[in-house]
């Protein structure tokens, strides 16, 4: 694991679906430590418009990145841009020309959380003296990430969001966007998600972040140069991912069957084959370690543990009673690490009526990123209610002048 | 840790509670490997009657031990075994003179599964040359300790069993022995458990073992002489644990509730002050690791995960139709990882009307630990129809004759 490059050249303004980087200065964060010259890794799709209203915020989860969906390949982007804007996203099909985020007439943006390493700066990073911050990086909290944010909103001119939408640890993100700065969102998206870190998740997190820390290859945090927690990250990547499953579902695609041909009774279990379960969960770890910075992945599941929509705001239902936003509130019926009821919980609290809405799938909590069309009919239903809402608005100011 | 010492000498006949040792041979394994001079250890509760068939076999789970209940204090014992018989045990009240395993009636034996740490020859036991197995203990299945098992039965002179009662890894070893030696077998409980390992157990059973196995103190499994993986065996526990209990549990106990004064918001996530689930978790991790072997733990866990009572049996229901014992099989009502639905396959498979009972807790797996009242209830009405059966039976052949 090498520490994360200075931000490249910005690719072209109508650059869809390729990464760009904003300087947002530095930021104070919650607990009273300044990061200096902070870097906002994004991505954006379709235009600004002239009143800068447009504008659908989406926020990824604890290990997703800026790449949504893919872009559009144009004439004056380079090699790199155009293999970076053909790449399939984790939503594909949800953001695009024509898709239910419509990338003709909204104008999208996804940000690389703080903390991250696609892009955003985080342990990763320079710090000031050139070397990566590694055990320096402070803690940050899913506030600290939304006032990143809310500093590039204003580098890029938006002034309004017609929805903030995040899933998982996105919508952590979301919901904190609505409660923090209710004058500017217009719509709040928090799918599988929930108000507060519960106690079981911290269960989880807890441990995950013990299995990076114990590796020795940790160093404290600053591995950076050498090959870094490799082991411990994986064991942290098979733990969220069996939460991020439904048992049913790991149940009926793997069972007990064996790898392959590899034989799981054997004579010691050091040199036994695997089941087919323990080959996809060496897979899924595979993939990640090397795709993901271990010092990152502390970073993010410690702010999600710091998840709180209500610090410092009261109730659940006094802090929801200052947001002025269409919600769409949804949870995957067979989640086991997002339970539905905390999806319940936030619709119950929310001003007006609000519903909880079911994604039906066997997968458990992954079933936001595998139930598009799913999602895609809820956000449809949400954007026209939104759409409805603002004519009836301005209707009735019409009516009224 | 250290190695197990070789078996102690043998306390009276009558001390129950206390433990016992049994030196049964060589034992081949289900892979066909000789494990010689095997050692079973063992308690006992009450006499085995004339016609040695007043027998409840009561099977630990993953990391039980065979201290099931209180002993009786009797004047020959010795102030080690006082002390031991003294000490509660992990169902309390439920075995003991009037309990219901009544110990004025039955005679109940508890022994150390194989590969275990408390008495049975396990990893750390001498191997022939007298170092410990360590890297050299062969893989063990339920079915390779319930063999060893039923040597033991034969020479405490034991002819039948009334009950076999085993709850989560406990209930797999109970059924194994229902389907291997139906003909010793009148009453099978199953708790809290399943047929078979199922691809979500897999999963979580293999990230346990590869935190064990990732530990640098793990030494290839040769670490005897020094502490041991303890970090890695702390965190395979805290994922042990977190199934254990249910998510609602959790989040009504602890929520995110700091520990004491400690403050899990500060400036480095490295110094930050824990959660009070996080500081449950490292309290179980910790008394864990001081009272269990790793090597076994990796054992049994290995054996759990070889579980399927079908294996060269044909079908469920086949496997279960040669079978003629009274089933009680029950499940807790929040198990999030032996789930209800586990425990109403074996009903409906089992031969007869066999009924899967709920034993209601908002705790999830171990409410088979917890909620001992239902357990006794549930107990009473299984020996109560065995015992009726029992006398139709008799009054059957009086009839006949």
């Amino acid at each position: 694991m090498t520490a994360q490059p200075l931000p490249l050249e910005q690719p072209g303004p109508r650059a869809d679906g390729v990464l760009k980087y904003a300087r947002i200065g530095e930021l104070t964060l919650e607990n009273g430590q300044v990061l200096p010259d902070v870097t906002l890794a994004y991505e954006t799709w379709g235009q600004l418009n002239e009143t800068a209203d447009n504008v659908i915020l989406v926020l990824h989860a604890l290990t997703g990145d800026t790449h949504v969906s893919r872009g559009v390949v144009t004439e004056e982007m380079d090699d790199a841009a155009r293999v970076a804007a053909s790449h399939e996203g984790w939503w594909a099909g949800i953001v695009g020309p024509g898709c239910v985020i419509d990338t003709n007439r909204y104008f999208v943006l996804a940000p690389n959380m703080l903390g991250g390493c696609y892009g955003s700066t985080g342990p990763s990073s320079p710090a000031p003296d050139g070397k990566p911050y590694g055990s320096r990086f402070p803690q940050i909290t899913i506030r600290d990430s939304v006032a990143a944010e809310r500093i590039l909103l204003d580098q890029l001119g938006i002034r309004s969001l017609r929805y903030v939408i995040g899933a998982s640890l996105g919508g952590a993100r979301s919901i904190e966007w609505a409660a923090t700065y209710p004058e500017l969102v217009e719509g709040c998206a928090v799918v599988a998600s929930g108000h507060s870190a519960t106690g079981d998740q911290l269960a989880w997190a807890q441990t995950q972040n013990l299995a990076i820390r114990s590796d020795p290859a940790w160093a404290g945090g600053d591995y950076y140069g050498s090959e870094g927690p490799v082991a411990g990250l994986g064991i942290a990547r098979r733990i969220a991912h069996t939460t991020y499953r439904s048992a049913p579902e790991l149940n009926y695609r793997f069972g007990r069957q064996p790898q392959g041909e590899e034989k799981p009774l054997a004579d010691f279990n050091a040199s036994r084959g695997r089941y087919e379960v323990e080959s996809y969960l060496d897979h899924q770890a595979e993939k990640f370690v090397h795709r993901f910075d271990a010092n990152s992945y502390l970073a993010i599941n410690e702010a999600l543990m710091t998840h709180d929509v209500t610090r410092g705001r009261g109730t659940l239902k006094q802090t929801l009673g200052r947001t002025h936003c269409n919600w769409l509130i949804a949870y995957v019926d067979t989640d086991r690490l997002f339970f539905p009821s905390e999806s319940m919980i936030i619709a119950a609290e929310a001003p007006g009526n609000v519903e909880a809405h079911a994604i039906r799938s066997p997968c458990g909590h992954d079933g936001f990123l595998i139930e598009t069309d799913q999602v895609e009919a809820l956000l449809r239903r949400a954007f026209a209610e939104q759409d409805e809402r603002l004519a009836r608005s301005v209707g009735y100011l019409m009516a009224g002048a």
